[in-house]
């Protein structure tokens, strides 16, 4: 390969010579809308602070574990090698950004099919400006471009949420937060901009090692002194109100299984009250308890309106040994097989007709889409059926989705495109990539004559923009 | 869009240039075939009596749940305001048709890639005449003009048994069903035409709360006076008989779970009495005794050769308070997982290759096709796979069955399009679109150099007419 | 059809006319590749003694349980009739090669969408020179054909390993395997092209009818006495180092479920004495200790560098009284679901980083793929994920593979492809079939513009070539 490096106009539209134009037309529809980004995992820091980013590897190798797992399944290297501390000391880190660089350039055709390859492809060209493909031969001067181009005021955090036309994203932020970065930024006129998620998973799960110590941290970052379990809920209840104010609309719920199957309170209390003082509880317990907490945080959200992201079935830190040395969010989280059907009836038959309450539920078990979760969200009001997410975050899992799920759901009924990234310069790259898949998907409805051009395009910007931004109106 | 509403002639097959045509070519084997419609949910009184329809949303809206369950997850109506009463009075039910109609039309939109936008456009389009989009501004237009057609005599249903070319229909029918009406026909020259179907679904669980009466009627209608476990299975045998005499072929099964583990006939017997006489029995006796009288089913449809389906794995009325209020059969019935290999493993072992046994096997959990049930149809003589059903009976869900089921199963395995509605007038649009998705998918296989053009026509009249002949004709 | 039959050049290529040309491209550079068979059961007899083939029948039809399990479910003919006796005496074996032929030819239709059509075509023309499509009519002249072809010299299974480019094929041989027959090749220079592989199953599963047996059977090869947990253990590991020498690379596991829990070894040693001694064991403990070895496997595939492929999920012999009668793998094998992120944990959490450990997880599971297995095999260095497999080895499962499975495992934590088959003449249709849909699965990326043309031809080649030699590559 001896040209430079470009981005064909036309990537990741159909081949086929009916389909692609149709697909190029409805796709002009839809790339220029600004971008809403309501559940990602950039830290809030960034923006409150605006500071430099440092180095290529600490900006796009070393806090995106799609690319670490993949450079790990090669075997040639350790995480410490590229870039990850060893927590316990047993190996020294990478302390050269230029190497994990090369590291990184070294496995480019192992990424070869894969969606890191299409975003990383997408930020290199059309971020970074470079021309040459990724190998051990072009690391280097790859790595002087993208150092020259972070140093410039330009690419500052802020700046860059400018350049990308993020006209808003989503923080997320454990239950107990302050939210002084949040009310910071508000302080800047960038309150409407950056909105906090309410994670309250740790206080949810009595087998949480720190599980006293992080419901007394919430109850005294809201204010409520908690002894028992209805102090419990009442500091939920405020800390929800917190990130309310403070311009939260939505919480974000990873439990093991998706049970919402309410205990009697006296029963909720008598398994609160046992681990909040440090007595044994069995994994049943844990389970009964998570799922109780599922429904009230459900009832809660009728209250107060947040809206309930759901996104269950992953076993974390599958490799413990690994997990114990370099921590967690490493790559090594894999996902099960879920059950939805059963698991959300508590909540659906309770709030799911509820004119205060939204939830929006994802998936990584493909399998539950066209049996069990379109034709849920096509039913219940208050349901809306998540984009495809982390793994299948992917053009051939969002072809899918729109294959499996569209027919029972409907448009209406799903929460438009949705990324979930700590890779901040992936966002456009994700959001692109989405807009042109589902453009080639309405397209084929349409050269099918299943739909007409007009609605076609009317629902790609349902896809983009409208239904994202309505899916999290906080009610 | 000011262009009249019309329907495109190749709608919903291939867009590729090279698959169209001989998709075209093979559709056009097809598409003139009449119409055989094995399982269904018309009411059989509307053939005897023959009665006009009285307005559209009594014909088109009321009695489709996949129309009101879309309705309903947009949130703006209840299903009062939709046609169906509140069992309990608790809000007045919508009584003026046009009203009804005008909230269908407005919620057009929200069928965009569902299949009821396809039948819906089918049928307003072939049936009707209509020539505007439904919308808040077209539909008093639309229903005058439907209103006008339902009008006229060439409208009443044994009318449009002529003109929908429907060859045979079958109906569903209570296990204790008098059979009267179809006795009417038969005395009318139409005891080959519509065919009732027996359904024993409440009498095979201990657990339905009118099971005593439901089994003493059944008796009733056999001739049979049941007051134990063996002449409960006479009276079975009996009714069986009777609908057999009375043009019937099959027998419909709707089991929580396949299981089909026989008991000992004591321990049957025991837990028939226990029900019978209105003692206490555990979900575990009422499981158990199910897959017993599955089994035991299955070597009476040896014995008389009524064809035996299957389609089990659906979670009824998920929305209890509304289907307390509302009735079943509303919109919120949601599929589960369902296991096949090992339930249905004491059936085929036993029957599986019987002359006298054919069992046809639905699903709405795809992820058995390739897993499960292609494997089992792929080798025991007895058993065909059921065509895609319910909430999969629409484009991307029949193309998936094809390229999951067929390579497994091949097509001789299959029973042929077949539809499943209460929706009388989608009954043309439906086999419509199973006929075009097959001309695409066998096209596909044509274009791929991987069957010959006349095989690939030959197959398109199987699965639309020989297939569903045979796999239905009584043994 | 009157034209002779001819097999299409482009055959299984993608029809859409921009994605064929790119397709056609990248397989020239793989359709003249040798092949490299590591998973097979031809039987290694076959190549010892260079035996010449008896009959049409017995090379295409007999062995098959393909070909039998599709006649097997038309009706028409009972197992006896094709050739396989009755173990229980209950009927006489068609004796008549030629009888059985024709009763192939005749269920030809039934073949149609299955990779049985196009293997099966690819072999009568390209090997056989045959020119008429089978039915009952054509079916003498085709056994003719065939039957002066195999009389040929050249046609004896050496010749045909040279004509068919095999450049390595693996045999699959009992845990006991006295491996003279490998000895003998190796005296002949064929040591590096035919070559063992370890199958312990039944020594790893205590309620083996035969287990004492097998194990002792084992050890006598080894040359090891087992009388405990201890030298049973020795034997496994003698035994696993003879087939190394035998030229062995690899190891193969069929478990009911690939749970890999290691026990205690005092708890490990005591289910061993107890099945050893004939005294009964629990369901659970068959599970539990099949687990536990399975985990203890792995540990010797760390230590001796021997790959272990596992392929778990199969429900064997579904029909019983058939299995009675007719014995194994006579088609009614049928997979069930299988869930792989917890199972695989223990053995990955302690192997999967270890650098001589290798294992290649095969599923019929197609869920799992996109769930679990692409997550797993994208991360942990030790694990490869296997090619689609037995059922799911055909063109429509192959695509689903490429679709579902490589964005998240990339293609370089591939098996690359693997036959599994007892059919030696479907070897090379088999292979090139999968390079044909491996070419279009990558032209469709090329042609979307997610990989360049060079990068997807060498990515072809990795697939047909170089991943399956990497894989099966003893560490």
């Amino acid at each position: 390969m001896t040209q430079p490096w470009t981005l064909h106009e036309d990537r990741a539209l159909p081949a086929d010579p009916v389909t692609r134009p149709i697909a190029r037309e409805i796709y002009q529809q839809t790339r220029s809308l600004p971008i809403v980004s309501m559940h990602g995992h950039v830290p809030v820091e960034w923006f409150a602070h605006d500071t430099p980013f440092t180095d290529p590897a600490e900006l796009l190798v070393v806090p995106d574990h799609y690319l670490l797992r993949m450079i790990i399944s090669q075997g040639r290297y350790a995480l410490h090698e590229l870039g990850v501390p060893a927590v316990d000391g047993s190996a020294p880190v990478e302390a050269d950004p230029r190497a994990i660089w090369r590291r990184f350039c070294e496995h480019w055709p192992a990424f070869r099919g894969t969606p890191t390859r299409f975003w990383m492809e997408h930020e290199l060209v059309e971020i970074f400006g470079v021309t040459q493909r990724p190998s051990a031969e072009t690391a280097d001067a790859i790595y002087d471009r993208i150092a020259a181009e972070i140093a410039d005021p330009g690419f500052r955090p802020r700046a860059l949420l400018d350049r990308f036309d993020i006209e808003v994203i989503g923080t997320t932020d454990p239950a107990w937060a302050s939210l002084e970065h949040h009310h910071a930024l508000a302080a800047q006129g960038m309150g409407e901009r950056v909105l906090p998620t309410f994670r309250p998973d740790p206080l949810l799960l009595l087998d949480n090692l720190t599980f006293t110590h992080d419901v007394l941290a919430t109850g005294a970052a809201a204010g409520v002194q908690v002894n028992d379990y209805a102090t419990y809920l009442d500091a939920l209840r405020a800390q929800r109100l917190r990130f309310k104010a403070a311009g939260g609309v939505a919480t974000d719920h990873g439990p093991a299984t998706p049970d919402t199957t309410p205990l009697p309170d006296d029963d909720a209390a008598r398994l609160f009250d046992a681990a909040f003082n440090g007595r044994p509880v069995t994994g049943a317990q844990v389970a009964a308890f998570s799922a109780h907490m599922l429904f009230e945080m459900a009832r809660m959200a009728s209250e107060d309106g947040l809206v309930m992201q759901i996104h269950p079935g992953v076993e974390r830190g599958h490799a413990r040994r690994m997990t114990r040395r370099y921590g967690s969010d490493k790559g090594y989280d894999i996902p099960v097989a879920v059950e939805f059907t059963r698991a959300l009836q508590p909540m659906l038959d309770a709030f799911g007709h509820h004119p205060g309450f939204r939830t929006i539920v994802f998936t990584i078990d493909e399998d539950v889409y066209s049996r069990e979760l379109a034709p849920l969200a096509g039913v219940y009001p208050a349901m809306r059926l998540g984009a495809p997410w982390w793994f299948i975050d992917s053009p051939e899992a969002m072809r899918r989705f729109r294959e499996t799920a569209t027919e029972t759901a409907g448009f209406a009924n799903l929460s438009g495109f949705v990324d979930d990234t700590r890779a901040f310069c992936s966002i456009p790259a994700r959001h692109d990539l989405a807009r042109r898949i589902d453009a080639g998907s309405l397209a084929r409805l349409v050269a099918e004559h299943r739909l007409d051009l007009d609605e076609a395009a009317d629902t790609a910007v349902d896809l983009a923009y409208r239904l994202p931004r309505l899916a999290y109106a906080a009610r």
